[in-house]
């Protein structure tokens, strides 16, 4: 190759490395200069030497770069290094979901100003194509629906609760250990990083803006290893769920949560760190991707596959390239308030050991327009109180909210253990 | 839009009709003539009249018309009009398995030749984008094996047969009377269509032209109800699964033919007319497509897929839209005989009810090299023989064929119902 594409790789950690290791001999690229926090370090690749530096803006600021790749992480000082680099027209490869789900609006606007083109098909589900096999080939579909497992971490510590029977701080502590959880797993725990991936997907299947803070959340903490196996009673995995829908009057519902989910669905057998994403839409039907969400590898792949299409296209003459790939969404998701969802439910509470229990609970949900598709009592547990597990079938979410309140305050229902939203 | 994308559609059949609605609407896409065989048959689809012609001819020649889209199938006339197309300089998009798969070579060099590019998305699996993720975000990967379920016939007639206990012929006529399977089914019972699709994926993930007459072929007509039971027992489903390994040596170990598949394997558990398409190679590692591999529908969205993907490009002024899906692959692929192939067997034989049986059994397999991992016999049939059931573990094709050989001319042991390979 006479002329090799030169990017400036920002950030060499698991992910800058895995694709420094993954381009090496690849004569359509030529790396130009990598920014790391201590150049002193002792690193896994080979660099020359005069390719590492501290000064990150002078990767961005460098004449002699096409393409800069973002592998920092985080807002700051990702954002400032890739709105410096568009500004100085130069590509954009980013596997940041927070950059994107954050400041993605800023972004774009300015690349098209710039005519240049951001790429980011790793900040979602690592290693499995998304973003661009709905920015091509299914991009003449009306896509109704995105949904899928989209944390890794999380997605390891449901399948070790349900195959070990174990609580989820010990399990968490387990993957902590394993390197599969970091040492503050909030971000991954509590859903955060499904949310941005999500907001993602969902602002370019529906072409329409997502607010991430809007996103409705709730992490995984709360499930017992009791919920994963009344689940698995019921013919249900709990898996954190991302999804997107967009609504008949044209709002989108969109959140991360726990869900039971139907043993036959695909979906629910996706298990460990693997991730998967389902898309709905016409005239397609159903497709489901599933794959290695995260991982120096699985991520490089997506990183380098970016790179690689960008390389072939310039060395093809495109002046433009990629144009199909360029963000299309400019107005704002209406996005509905939770309570305004329909869902199925599975409560699992405890009573007192005393008659009327089931009287109640058939009172308080039908008050509120909930109906039973089953319910379940088993034996009395140690301290005199009966465990129930209660599935609705569709309900307001408002009106369970009222529900759960109102067996709250009830003096014969003891504790409300969980409320799970279900997916047949 | 000031100046959509004029394409010729060839053939307005199921995937036609889907293409033609799929686009109505579309500012992007103008649709300048469709070439019909009977321009006065009563048709689903709203076109001017003035658009239909039965002279495809005049469609590939049209001076106005920048993609043809070809939608005919089979090679003839289809090579000749996709030829002239090219010659004429018109990018193609093709839904052609048959013709991409025995005329790729000759129309992927005359395309380089007249810079135009041939996208054929719907060409494999249907709705699901396999061919445009793997040439662009998984680009960067050595892609080591590429297999899955990829004819939704089999499939859907093997899902029968496995849920109703059924036997091949009557299930074969059923799916033919729901319009799942063709008048004459040979193409897809006998393994034909999938075989031109493993072609298709493999000369493109390893980069090699695949001779589609070299590759190994059975169908699933030989399948047995009887099988599909044992390998349920076992812990299989029986699959027609059409696969290509990139082997150590550099040749390609590529066949389509029933195999049990444990029902650990997603693969496994892809039913009715769903298709799969796994890939495999490094840095991914493992991903996997599904959705709707055939219908109106489906199809369309793959062909507008790939019409829109060339639309975005050329409106953003690039000359040589999509160079990243050009086709690569110059040299012949080096295909394995499929007796040097290793496997394991699942081997169902009816034996006399005389001692001994066991016995030659493990006599022939031993001096043949063939290792039992089971052996299954349970009672005895009606007309006092004895059905047997061997798992193997990894042996050479020829030692099988041999063995087989030696058990037919074997005195106490009847008939070899069925040798199927098997995937763990």
């Amino acid at each position: 190759m006479e002329n090799p594409l030169k990017i400036g790789i920002l950030g060499l950690g698991t992910v800058g490395s895995g694709v420094v290791k993954s381009l090496e001999g690849n004569d359509l690229v030529s790396i130009k200069k990598v920014a790391v926090r201590n150049i002193n370090k002792k690193r896994s690749v080979n660099l020359p030497v005069d390719v590492l530096t501290e000064d990150s803006f002078s990767v961005v600021n460098d004449k002699d770069i096409d393409v800069v790749v973002e592998l920092i992480g985080g807002t700051d000082p990702a954002y400032e290094l890739v709105k410096t680099a568009i500004e100085n027209k130069k590509h954009v490869v980013s596997a940041n979901k927070e950059l994107i789900a954050t400041y993605g609006k800023e972004l774009f606007e300015l690349a098209k100003k710039n005519n240049v083109i951001i790429l980011y098909e790793a900040a979602v589900a690592g290693g499995i194509p998304i973003i661009m096999p709905i920015k091509t080939s299914l991009c003449g579909n009306k896509v109704t629906k995105v949904a899928g497992i989209l944390n890794g971490t999380t997605n390891y510590i449901l399948t070790k609760m349900t195959d070990e029977g174990a609580d989820f701080a010990e399990t968490l502590k387990q993957a902590q250990e394993l390197g599969y959880a970091e040492a503050d797993p909030t971000a991954d725990v509590e859903g955060f990083d499904a949310a941005y991936k999500i907001s993602i997907l969902a602002s370019i299947v529906f072409n329409q803006r997502i607010d991430v803070k809007k996103v409705y959340r709730e992490g995984i903490s709360k499930i017992t290893s009791t919920d994963i196996q009344y689940a698995d009673e019921l013919g249900y995995k709990i898996k954190l769920i991302a999804k997107a829908e967009l609504l008949d009057g044209g709002s989108v519902d969109i959140r991360v949560h726990p869900m039971l989910v139907s043993k036959k669905q695909m979906i629910s057998r996706i298990d460990d760190v693997l991730n998967a994403v389902m898309v709905e839409g016409f005239p397609v039907g159903q497709v489901i991707f599933s794959g290695p969400g995260a991982g120096e590898f699985p991520t490089a792949s997506s990183v380098i596959g970016d790179i690689l299409c960008l390389a072939q296209e310039m060395e093809a003459g495109d002046k433009n390239p990629l144009a199909m790939m360029q963000c299309k969404h400019e107005t704002a998701a209406d996005i509905l308030d939770i309570k305004n969802s329909h869902n199925k439910y599975y409560i699992n509470l405890t009573a007192e050991n005393v008659p009327g229990v089931i009287g109640k609970l058939g009172e308080i949900c039908g008050k509120n327009n909930i109906n039973f598709v089953s319910i379940l009592q088993k034996g009395i547990l140690e301290n005199d109180t009966a465990r129930v597990i209660i599935l609705t079938s569709m309900a307001l979410e408002a009106d369970i909210q009222k529900a759960v309140e109102e067996m709250t305050n009830s003096s014969i229902i003891k504790d409300i253990t969980n409320v799970i939203r279900v997916m047949d």
